[in-house]
């Protein structure tokens, strides 16, 4: 896949193979059977423990930590211990919050608390906490303390976000403004953090790794904001996920958030519908309705359009900070994928 | 509570009243529901979120790192980011582990998870774990980065330790071995850490800290022996625990382990009581019969034998580091303390 001159597959493929063998090496430190859950859980083994052909996700994250890292003129090597750490706090926060939402799939495979049981999701998300502190503590440059500021600040948000989350759930209201903070906790965070981290163990000033932080902020929202698209209108046999599955769990998403503030005819219904409790599974037409009230209150609209505000913010914070052209344009390439992908 | 010329009871006190404003300050960071979840677990609060007036452990580790601050001749304030970073850990650790192992009491009060549900134990144990980090790199001393390391080292340790705990549940037959790594991972890791955090934090080379660590290490596994005591034949009064609780559990304990490695009649016959599995609840005399077969086999006597050459071998570990003989004192105080304690 190409964007503009920019090979973006290129990219992401260079994030994924200088990334994944340290990480293999640090899960293969685990205690029995945590090495054998960790490796099930990235995709590496099926669920006897037989190899298999991976099934991670984009692997964006990666891509970013090494790509910032020739911000300050770097080998893109110097970043791999920062994308290594963010790809484990990463993972850790799925293999936690997969067992809190009782998500029983993910990338077309059974989670892990659902195939090892809750205490191995636990323990081995624990275990990724503390490995991805140990890789940059192991990276020993002189930049390691700076690194491990940035992804703690990270991981707080990222549990605060996920906090946030669960408490929306049981509230009838949620503003725009509290679902944007969340959201920039749970998705934005280590997302700037990937965007920086490469920078920062490269040696680049914090003025310049403050700037990367927001281009990640906000393309973070911009990356949200089409995943919550996509949760009610995508194509299930791209993205994986169950049809209307996020109007199914009647997920507070910015859609909702913004069709519910926005007022008016359709908007109230809608009010109206969701404050009726759903009677055993709804059906399909239920479903559809309530998709096209949320289309017609506009909050399919300004989520678009949030979308595109974010992407350009992200761009917008990219020209503070002093890099070659070529990469650049790979983090113009790399910001368009987000906004643009089907999955 | 005074051990030879040294106020213990002062020592441990001092510990808390230095790290728990720190820790309460901390926790007030976190996004609702968790700092109200947090104040719970630490006894702030109680279920209805009242005042309450704390139920916290001994404060072992607390007073260790700040004592360890005085070795290199430091102000024990000087330890206090490494006494709440690992009070943190340490807490961190209880409320997962109450978790997966459906503990519903810990000092005579109602677990987390039982309280506030599951996801709160996961979250906001996670979050103390991310805070840990935080404290120390908030620190901003020069040593924040050499204290990290050894958290992240100990930290690691306690998740393989609570990780060999589970697997052992599953298997008939654990070696004495065995069982000494698991203890030495899950307990003795983190005192150990608390033992020299201080002194890290205070300036002292590595190679004091290594020692300090020693002696926090065997202290770590005379304690759990003395607790694997506690478990079967300590006073349910003192302790606050189930009586037989360890045996019920059919917990492969020191005593145990020791007991069914040694042979003999009793042993024997040990090994066949516990190759029949459980039928329901196990009777009193049931229970009693099992701890006379321990205690026969000579797993009592080896475990206290196993607490008292632990002890011996943390003194030898103090040999090796200067410090004021006020300092050494406290240490060899707590030491005893440890060893001699009834719950």
């Amino acid at each position: 896949m190409s964007v503009g001159q920019v090979d973006v597959s290129a990219i992401l493929e260079r994030g994924r193979s200088l990334t994944t063998p340290v990480l293999r090496e640090a899960i293969g430190r685990l205690a029995p059977p945590m090495d054998i859950v960790g490796s099930y859980h990235f995709g590496w083994t099926d669920a006897e423990g037989n190899p298999a052909t991976g099934a991670a996700g984009k692997g964006l994250r990666p891509a970013m930590a090494l790509l910032s890292a020739q911000v300050p003129g770097a080998d893109p090597k110097a970043g791999v211990p920062g994308a290594v750490a963010v790809e484990l706090v990463h993972n850790f926060s799925l293999l936690h919050d997969d067992l809190m939402d009782e998500d029983e799939q993910r990338h077309h495979r059974a989670t892990v608390w659902k195939v090892h049981g809750p205490e191995q999701a636990i323990l081995v998300g624990d275990a990724m906490f503390a490995l991805a502190n140990e890789v940059l503590v192991e990276s020993g440059g002189p930049e390691a303390l700076r690194a491990i500021r940035r992804l703690t600040r990270a991981t707080r948000a990222l549990i605060d976000g996920q906090a946030q989350d669960l408490s929306f759930e049981k509230r009838d209201r949620v503003s725009v403004e509290e679902c944007l903070a969340m959201e920039g906790n749970k998705t934005s965070a280590l997302l700037a953090c990937s965007a920086s981290i490469g920078a920062v163990l490269g040696g680049a000033p914090d003025e310049h790794a403050d700037a990367l932080e927001r281009y990640g902020w906000h393309l973070g929202l911009a990356f949200q904001a089409v995943d919550d698209l996509l949760g009610i209108w995508g194509d299930t046999a791209v993205t994986g996920k169950p049809s209307w599955g996020d109007l199914r769990q009647r997920k507070k998403s910015l859609p909702v958030v913004a069709a519910l503030a926005a007022g008016g005819p359709a908007s109230d219904r809608l009010a109206r519908l969701l404050a009726t409790p759903a009677d055993g599974e709804e059906t399909e037409e239920q479903l559809a309705e309530r998709a096209r009230l949320i289309e017609d209150a506009g909050g399919r609209a300004w989520t678009q359009e949030e979308a595109e505000r974010r992407h350009r913010a992200a761009l917008t914070a990219l020209d503070d900070v002093p890099m070659d052209a070529e990469v650049r344009n790979a983090f113009v390439a790399l910001a368009e994928f987000v906004v643009v992908r089907k999955k």
